[in-house]
């Protein structure tokens, strides 16, 4: 498993309820790609959505986000954590 | 207190002590601005680290980051976190 920061743009505005709606979605079936999406911070102003997984790939994380309906912009691979 | 993610580009090819290093030197002196360094990653890759902090404002972030030697590049306030 690795740890992948992914992105989302665009989100202008968004709120704590869409933010915890997203998650909950992408939680509903994470599994069935052996991702986990740890934790995931929004910025309404700039419309920025940030998320943590543990994951077996980039491709594993964006499928489930795919799924979900909220296709991430970035996926970062961040091997090294402190 | 708030929430920030800040964002540093151009650090291709950071190793794991030099993140850890870097965390350090924040840290030594992150409180003289009520700031905390909550957690760090990095991909080596693009050349990305990502900040997770706890801070009362955006500017007290960069004060810390810039006397410790690395001026964020971006720093977003993060108001809502699942």
């Amino acid at each position: 498993m690795a740890t992948f920061i992914d992105i989302h743009h665009g989100m202008t505005g968004i709120t704590a309820d869409q933010l915890a709606a997203a998650h909950r979605a992408d939680l509903a079936i994470e599994a069935e790609e052996h991702v986990h999406f740890k934790q995931a911070w929004a910025d309404p102003e700039s419309g920025t959505v940030y998320c943590l997984s543990e994951a077996p790939s980039k491709e594993a994380v964006q499928r489930i986000h795919e799924r979900a309906g909220h296709l991430a912009d970035e996926i970062h691979h961040v091997p090294i954590t402190v």
